[in-house]
């Protein structure tokens, strides 16, 4: 499976996610332990104070986790995750990162990292919003 | 402030936030570190199984949780949270109950269990579907 | 199996334990999903302002849920835990109360309450000092 | 402050916390949102199956993550952390990595990498056997 292959097949499973599609996620990477998500920050997705809500925030790191997890142990579920908060959510979008920092035959243990992005006439201007750290399980 | 005005006061925060209103959060109880909401589980807010998706039940943790430390702190942020799944989400609605566990000036330690709710002829059936726990600062 | 044979049991676990007899630790209920357990907080198990150290405290954490799961899981052990720090560790010892909120064939998820005590002419002063969730799986 | 002054700063700290000295705790690098830190595997930190009791391993990853996070933020204590248990801990000694994901003036989200070591004819072998993450706060 080629890693072009790799990524239409877990672009497959998120355009199966009504939740995803709701948001309006993209997968951008995918495989070897490591997976890249977007989501767009729409007026809708905002709290009181005009950020990101944070279970936007936390939402878009459970989905960059499950994938990068998913990609060493095939289909598999969250077990937990921990969240944290850096800077307020504001921008065009999000972006999650995720690693597998160590995984066995049926257990991986991941990290991500979520930025805020914005687009100007330099190119994109990113910065670190959350970082979060979960289990995922096969299943 | 009366109970019923803390719970308007409440729900005119909830109502002003855009995320909770696309997702049809409400908030039944407030006051005195503790705080109950609720979502319905609508076909939209699924992931690939027909099950909630983990991201909307970790965001409803984060209101749960959000609301109760703010009862003690007022206006208040969340530094961070995790969450436990303990059974895939299912039924009518999603509710979060959630009570402090400790609190002093400036942060507070809040727990938050989720539960699925399904109306039945014999009333509802509830079942835990995640467990919570998180730190919260005043602004 | 009796509730007085079960606890003999853990105690047996408990001293079997090197680290926890280096601690003093000892373990006054077990079963039904819930354990207690304390330590002396002698002045060894200080950090460098005079409290217990975080390490220590969260050692108790640890040790109390992986009882309570144990209780309800038969061998197991620890998958991941998080402890939140709330008050100084000072006084006589440290309790930790640990409870299962919910269970599986194989994983619980137990939450636990760690409070410093303090002996005095009017009897005990308890105050909390950290609380904690993990998740236990069985071996 | 020279790195090397740094590193001394540290150690009287380390020096300063019984329960590090009781545990034999060595901090070996220490500066700009990193630390490096190690404890012997001593048979008296061993649960009860002969491997590094957890909570030895928490401690741990408190210390790492308490001098990264304190390497930026100055005198500091830890708010929570969360830790994942990877592998079983054996060998000669653990070895603890923090560095700092992200900081302000106030409040510092750090990870750690706690490793197995053994030491053998070709030097060294490690590998993981933790990973945490938390949130340390300036006092």
């Amino acid at each position: 499976m080629t890693d072009k292959t790799s990524l239409e097949f877990a672009r497959d499973i998120l355009a199966n996610q009504p939740f995803s599609n709701l948001l309006g996620t993209e997968i951008h990477d995918f495989g070897g332990g490591k997976a890249e998500v977007s989501m767009p920050l729409r007026p809708e997705f905002q709290q009181q104070h005009g950020f990101a809500h944070g279970g936007a925030v936390g939402y878009l790191a459970d989905v960059a986790m499950a994938f990068a997890g998913g990609s060493v142990l095939g289909d598999s579920v969250t077990v937990e995750y921990k969240v944290n908060f850096i800077r307020p959510g504001k921008g065009d979008r999000l972006i999650g990162r995720a690693k597998v920092i160590a995984s066995g035959r049926t257990q991986a243990v991941v990290s991500c990292e979520i930025f805020t992005a914005d687009s100007g006439v330099d190119g994109d201007t990113e910065k670190i919003c959350a970082a979060a750290q979960g289990t995922f399980r096969k299943v």
